[in-house]
C-alpha cells in the first residue's frame, strides 16, 4: 500500500461507502428517526476502515488481537451498523430493526452488541476510551492491534477530547488514530470552526499528534493518510477529514435542517442519486488479524497474604487503600492503577512504587482518567482502579453514567470525603458523591470505616463485574475489625450491640467513629445504643436495617459526612418507609455549605460529631 | 506605559511581589497548612496586576466598573489574600486568621469574602467564569472593565480550560486576559509539559489567543505584555509565564516536595532571603476605575402578560420553557439565555429568535456553559438561564457543585429526562439528575408537570437568589392547570382527591400523567386514589406529604422517570420514615439500564406507566 491504490480498490471502497450510505438511509427510514446525514459524511471513512484498514474477525468480534474501533460520535450509529452489516456480521433484515424495542441496534451504540466495546452517545467521550485501549495495547500487552476513533466536529468543543489528545501524545500512543469528521454542521447551527481546516490542524498538531488534513470523501486520500499513520513512531496520528453532512445527496448535503432526521419522503430520489454512482466493483481482500495479544483468563483475585493491622491502631482508610492495591498487584498481573496527580494523597502512590509499569498517571483531567480506565478494562483486558479526591470524580459524572451503559468493570476510589478533611474547605470536600454515584445502575458503593474493611472492599471490587466506588477518608480512625473478618457486598456489620439497645445508629467512615464514641459516652450514662456499619451503601443491607430498627423500638439515627439528599439517610429511609412498624428516623447530615477549619470542630459545627449523635439519641428516647 | 517602565515602578512592583511572598509564607505558617510555594511562583503576576494594572476600589470591591480577577488556581488563595492585604483592603492581623474556623479567609477562595466573585479550588474552572464576565462586559454592557484570570499549569490539563479558550476566542473577548503560571510542578510530580513554553504557546495560540510567552518573575516583561494586551482588538490575550514554584527561596524553588505545605521550620531563612531583596521603593500610583458600567437595580421579575394555554391541550413542558423565556425576556432586560447546541430541542431557540442579542450559544461544551453562566450572573449583572439535555448537565456536575459554593444565581433547565424520550436510548436519558442536583445546597429542583407550571417555575427561578434546576420533558402532556393558578416553591398541588382515597400517588412530569390515567381507570373500577404533583422535588412539601399520606391510610406510591436512588421516592421516604403512623411505601422507578424503543412501551417495560401504577395500587390495598 505504499504505492498508489489500484482503481479496483478505489472503486470497491467507493462502492462500499455508498452501500453504507444507502443502508444508513434505509435503516433510519425503517425506524423513522436517527441521524442518516451524520453517517453520510463519514461513509468513506467507514468504508476504508472496514474494507481495507482494520483487522477483525466476524466470527469473533472481540478477538483479543483485533483492531479496536470507537465511534465517539455515537449518533452515527446507523453508519457503524451499516458498515458491520456490509461487512457481513449480520444481515440487512436485522439492520432494519434499528431502534426497535426488541433490537440491540439501539439509537446509540451499547455493548449489548458484540462488536461494541464502549457505549457512546454522550459526546466527546470516545477518544479517552480509545486512548485507554491503545495504552494497554502498547505499554501493557505490547501487541500489534491498532485503535481507531471517529470523532465529530461538534463534539470537538468538549474539553474531554483535548484531555484525551494530551494524554495520547504524552504516552506516545502511535497505535492510536483519531479521525475527525469535520462535516461543518452541528445540531442547531454550524459548528464553531465550520470548515476552517487549518485551525483544526494547528490545534491537534499543538496537542502532539501527527496531523493530516484530508478530503474525507476521497478514499484515496484516506488510504494514503492511514498508510502514513502506520509509519509514524512515538506519536499518535490524526486525520482531519473535510466532509459534508449528508454528502452523496445534492438535496441535503451541507444543509442545516437535516440533523437527526430520517429522510423518508426524500429518500427515493436520494437513494437513486447514490445508486447512480456505484461502480459494481469486485470485492477486494481485507487484512488478517495478527494474533499476538495475550489470552486473558478470568479468575477470582484474592490477596496472597493476610492483613496485618492492629485493632485500635489509628489508620486512615485512604492509607489502607494504598496497602490493598499493593496486595492486589501481587495477586494479579491484571490490576492497573490510575490517578489524577493526587497519588500522594489517595495513596495510589504505594502501588506506583511497587508496580511502576502498571501505574498510569493521568494528571489533572478526571474525565479523561475515567474514560481511559474504561478503555483499560474493556474486553476484560485489565482490572482498573482509578483514584482522586471523591469530589473531583463529580467532574466525570457523565463519563461514569456512560460507563454504566457500557457495562464496564471500573473501580473508582475517592478520598477526602466530607467536612472531616478540614482546612482545605468546601471546594475539596465530597458531600454529593454518595447521591450522585449511588444512582448509577449496578454500581456498588463501598464506604469502609476502618483499614481492614477498606482492604476487603478493594478485594471485593476487583472481583465485581460492574462498577464500584470506594469512599475513603482523610483522617486516621481506629482499626475496628480483626484481620480475618470477612466482608460481603450488601452485608452490614453490627459493631456495638446489647439486649437493651434503645436506638439504632448507622454511620460510616468518620461518622461510624462518631457513633462509636457516642456509644461509649452513653453507655457510661446507662443508655445503650446499637451501632451499625453498613459497609456498602449500595446495595444496602435492608434486612439488617429492618431487623435492628425493630429491635431498637423503631428508633433510628443515621449520621453521615454528606449532604442529606441521596446519602445514607435517604437510603435507610427508603427501607424504613415501607416497614410494618412505626419508625422515628433522625437524619444527621451536613445541612449547609461548610467552611475551612479543624476537622473535629467542623464535625461538631455541622452536626455529625459524637456529641451531636448523643444529643440526637437523647432527643429520640425522651 | 508604552515606554520602558521607570526604575521606581519596577522596584516598587518587585517590592510588592516580595511583600506578597512574605505575607503568603507568614499566613500559611500561622495556619500550618496551605500552598505558599504556589503563591511564590505567581508573586510578580499578583504584584503587577494589583499595583499597576487593575482598576479597583477598596471601599467598594464589587464596584460595577472595577476590573475582574478570577483565581482559577484557587489553592494560591494565600497569595491573593496577601495581595489584597498589601493593597490595603484589610490588615495583616486579619490575614493571619487564614483557614481558622471563624475566618472567611478560607483554604480556597469563596464569596464569603467581598472581593471574590466565584469560588475556586476545583481546578480548571476559573477561565469559564472569567469568560462569562468578559462576555457580559463586552457584548451586553459595552463597558470598559477588563477581566483577568490566573491559571495554573497543572490545571491546564483540564479540558474545561480549552473549552473556555475556544469560547473566548469565538466571541472575540479582547477584554479578557488569561495568565498561565507555568511553575512546572504539580502536586505529586511535574506537570506533563514541564517548562516547554513553546508547546503551551502553540496550543493557546491555536485556540485563538494573542499569546505572549514571558518571564513570570520579571515585572518588566509582565508590564510589557499586559500593555500589549490592551492594544489587541477582537482577540483575547494570554500571558504564558515561565515561573518557578517557590521562587524567591533558593531552598525550595523548583523542588517537588513542597506542594501544599507550610514552610514553618524553614521559613526564618527563607524570609530573610526574600527580605534581602527588597528595595524600599516608593509607592507608585494605581489606575482609577472608569465608571461606565450600568448600575443594576435588583427588583422582582414578573411576566407582563397572562399565560394562554388551554386546559387539556397537549404541550410538552420543554416547549413551555421556550414560551416562558420569551415572556421573561419581555419582562426584564437582565435575562440572558445560554444553550449547548441543543436550542432546537430545549426550545431556548424561542428566546434566541425574540432576543438574539441576549442569547449566547455555547456549543457542545457543557462545563464551560455552566461556568460562563456563573460568570454572567456574578455581581448580579444578569439573570442567566442555561439549557441542554438534563443528562448532559451531569457533565458539569463539578462546576454546579462549585457554583453552590460560589453562592451563584444560576438557572439550569434540563430537557429530555427519562425513558420517555424513546428511541434515542439510554445515553440521552436523564435518570440520575434528580439525585445529583438535589444534593446541591440551596438548589431548588423544579419538576413541572404541565405547561402552566413549567412557565411559573421559570418565573419563580428568575426571582430565586440561589441555584435552580428545572427538569422538562420531551413528550407532550395535557395542560392541567388554569392559566392563573399560582405556584410556590415547596408547595405541592393535589390534582385528584376524594374523601375515599385509598392510596396517595406522587408523580411528576410524564409520571404524573401515568398517575392521572391510573386515577381515571381505577375510578371506573370503584377505587379512588389521591394524586399529588410535588412541583418542587427540593424543597419537598413535607407537610402535604404527611397530611395526605395519613389521609390515605399511610399507603403511598411514588412513580418517577428516574433511577430509584436519590429521586422522588427517596425524598418522600425521608419524610415518611419519621412519620408517627405506619406507612406502606412502594417506589416505582426505572430499575435497570433502559434501551431504545417507543416512549409508551418503555414506560411500561420499566415499570412507570399508568398500568404499573394501577397494579401497584391494587397490590397495596389488597
Amino acid at each position: 500500500m505504499s504505492h498508489k491504490p489500484t482503481t479496483a480498490l478505489v472503486q470497491y471502497l467507493e462502492d462500499k461507502a455508498n452501500e453504507i450510505r444507502i443502508l444508513s438511509i434505509e435503516c433510519t427510514n425503517a425506524s423513522k428517526s436517527g441521524h442518516p446525514t451524520s453517517c453520510m459524511s463519514a461513509a468513506e471513512i467507514f468504508s476504508v476502515l472496514f474494507f481495507n484498514e482494520m483487522r477483525y474477525d466476524n466470527d469473533y468480534p472481540k478477538h483479543p488481537s483485533s483492531d479496536r474501533f470507537i465511534l465517539s460520535k455515537g449518533h452515527a450509529a446507523p453508519g457503524l451498523y451499516s458498515a458491520w452489516c456490509a461487512a457481513g456480521l449480520f444481515d440487512k433484515e436485522k439492520l432494519l430493526t434499528l431502534r426497535k424495542i426488541d433490537s440491540d441496534l439501539e439509537g446509540h451504540p451499547t455493548p449489548r452488541l458484540n462488536f461494541i466495546d464502549a457505549a457512546t452517545g454522550s459526546l466527546g467521550q470516545g477518544l479517552s476510551v480509545a486512548a485507554g485501549m491503545a495504552y494497554i495495547g502498547k505499554h501493557i500487552e505490547h501487541a500489534s492491534y491498532r485503535t481507531y476513533c471517529l470523532i465529530g466536529d461538534g463534539e470537538s468543543a468538549e474539553g474531554s477530547i483535548w484531555e484525551a489528545l494530551s494524554f495520547a501524545s504524552h504516552y506516545k500512543l502511535d497505535n492510536l488514530v483519531a479521525i475527525f469528521d469535520i462535516n461543518r454542521l452541528g445540531q442547531s447551527e454550524a459548528a464553531p470552526l465550520e470548515h476552517d481546516m487549518d485551525v483544526y490542524r494547528k490545534r491537534v498538531e499543538a496537542f502532539g499528534f501527527h496531523t493530516m488534513v484530508v478530503d474525507g470523501h476521497s478514499v484515496e486520500e484516506i488510504l494514503k493518510a492511514l498508510e502514513e499513520a502506520k509509519s509514524v513512531k512515538n506519536k499518535p496520528c490524526a486525520l482531519i477529514c473535510k466532509t459534508y453532512k449528508g454528502h452523496g445527496s445534492s438535496d441535503v448535503a451541507d444543509k442545516l435542517d437535516f440533523h437527526g432526521k430520517a429522510l423518508n419522503s426524500l429518500s427515493d430520489k436520494i437513494l437513486a442519486e447514490i445508486k447512480g454512482k456505484m461502480h459494481g466493483a469486485e470485492e477486494q481482500p481485507r487484512p488478517k488479524i495478527n494474533d499476538d495479544a495475550p489470552q486473558i483468563v478470568d479468575k477470582p483475585v484474592a490477596f496472597k497474604s493476610a492483613l496485618e493491622y492492629e485493632q485500635g491502631k489509628m489508620i486512615a482508610t485512604r492509607v489502607a487503600y494504598g496497602d490493598a492495591l499493593v496486595k492486589l498487584g501481587e495477586a494479579s498481573d491484571k490490576v492497573v492503577v490510575l490517578d489524577a496527580d493526587t497519588k500522594n494523597s489517595t495513596y495510589a502512590l504505594k502501588f506506583k512504587n511497587a508496580f511502576p509499569d502498571r501505574y498510569i498517571e493521568c494528571f489533572i483531567a478526571e474525565q479523561n482518567m475515567v474514560g481511559v480506565s474504561l478503555g483499560c478494562g474493556a474486553r476484560n483486558r485489565t482490572i482498573p482502579f482509578c483514584s482522586t479526591f471523591a469530589t473531583f470524580f463529580t467532574r466525570a459524572m457523565d463519563q461514569i453514567r456512560m460507563a454504566a451503559v457500557s457495562q464496564s468493570q471500573l473501580n473508582m476510589v475517592g478520598s477526602h470525603c466530607g467536612v472531616s478533611i478540614g482546612e482545605d474547605g468546601p471546594s475539596q470536600m465530597a458531600l454529593e458523591d454518595i447521591a450522585a454515584f449511588r444512582a448509577i445502575p449496578n454500581l456498588v458503593y463501598f464506604y469502609p470505616s476502618d483499614a481492614v474493611s477498606a482492604c476487603r472492599a478493594v478485594e471485593l471490587a476487583a472481583n465485581y463485574k460492574h462498577m464500584t466506588f470506594i469512599r475513603t477518608s482523610r483522617p486516621a480512625t481506629p482499626v475496628i475489625y480483626a484481620n480475618d473478618e470477612t466482608f460481603e457486598i450488601g452485608k452490614a456489620k453490627i459493631v456495638k450491640e446489647s439486649a437493651e439497645d434503645k436506638v439504632l445508629v448507622i454511620g460510616a467512615g468518620i461518622t461510624l467513629d462518631s457513633a462509636m464514641k457516642a456509644h461509649s459516652s452513653l453507655q457510661g450514662k446507662g443508655t445503650n445504643i446499637r451501632v451499625m456499619d453498613p459497609f456498602t451503601i449500595k446495595p444496602l443491607d435492608k434486612e439488617a436495617v429492618l431487623k435492628h430498627a425493630k429491635e431498637c423500638g423503631g428508633r433510628v439515627i443515621t449520621v453521615e459526612d454528606h449532604y442529606p439528599e441521596g446519602g445514607i439517610g435517604e437510603a435507610v429511609a427508603a427501607v424504613l418507609s415501607d416497614a410494618d412498624f412505626i419508625t422515628k428516623h433522625k437524619m444527621l447530615a451536613v445541612r449547609e455549605i461548610p467552611r475551612s477549619g479543624p476537622p473535629a470542630v467542623l464535625l461538631d459545627m455541622f452536626g455529625i460529631s459524637a456529641n451531636k449523635v448523643e444529643d440526637a439519641v437523647m432527643d429520640l428516647i425522651e
